[in-house]
């Protein structure tokens, strides 16, 4: 199914509710994938997302070096996927090959995109004043792409453990919102 | 229903799934509670949490002058005061008083527990770095207290204008998860 493009100031939308994401990175000719459970959203404009990824990770040299990842959204179709590429190195995997998963260029950046996930965050580190101190990178989002808006995707949420929530029932109280929150 | 105290190490598996919070705290004689979804897990040990708690916010002052804060866990029962909660001011509302809330002495931090939520997670500022050019806090979680190691609340996550999705169906993959993660 084909993405559209989607304003970079909603991706809390999708990434508030705190789903586990497949973040991929690409640097000196090789790609990569890792499953991110610690992340926030951190501004709407620019539209900003914070990211804890443990110095253990392949990833975190690719990224730091490349300086730019997509953060993918899975569905729960993907959750045996997601739960493996979580218990394997990059450093001694190609994931996209092991996994069926197919690399898909990006607009914005270097690294590609997961076709099979709902949306593509394109992201570029805008201030990696923690990257050496905590692992923790604040990315701007340059670029978003979703593949329905009227679809909703049926998210995964990591516990530890192996152990996933899935999210349920949808739940409206615009009536007490007072101002866009 | 009692708290029980809980490993501090572990308050990732409530808040790695990404839950709406209530951040409750307390500054010259007054308390106060603020909706948060905007959080992240930032280490296992110290146990580290990233906050960003918009200085618009009443509590944004009191917290980065009492340097301390209760993270609490709401079950899906409170959704009506999560969501008003969100939608008032303490700069002129008791909040506690207003939506019926419990204030409960924390052991560790000056802010109290609210007593009607599922789990407490007391917090101290870790590192300031990042609160006055991102209102992103940093704390560390310093007594961890949850009503029941074998129920699991149901929760809930913000996905912006008034939307909520609660929490579903548990999945287990443990069998892939080869180390502590």
């Amino acid at each position: 199914m084909k993405k559209y493009p989607y304003p970079v100031s909603e991706v809390r939308r999708f990434l508030e509710p705190g789903p586990i994401v497949l973040v991929s990175s690409h640097w000196q000719g090789k790609d990569n994938i890792m499953t991110l459970g610690w992340q926030t959203v951190m501004e709407f404009s620019p539209s900003l997302i914070g990211c804890m990824i443990s110095a253990g990770n392949h990833s975190f040299e690719m990224i730091k070096a490349s300086r730019d990842c997509v953060i993918n959204l899975p569905e729960v179709g993907l959750l045996d996927t997601v739960a493996q590429i979580g218990n394997c190195s990059g450093s001694n995997t190609d994931k996209f090959t092991r996994f069926g998963l197919t690399p898909e260029p990006a607009q914005s950046v270097g690294a590609p995109a997961v076709a099979e996930c709902f949306a593509s965050f394109e992201c570029q580190i805008y201030d990696d004043v923690l990257v050496d101190s905590y692992n923790f990178f604040i990315f701007e989002v340059l670029c978003a792409r979703v593949k329905s808006l009227t679809d909703w995707p049926q998210t995964m949420h990591y516990t530890g453990d192996g152990i996933f929530r899935l999210d349920g029932e949808t739940v409206n109280r615009h009536q007490w919102f007072t101002k866009v929150s």
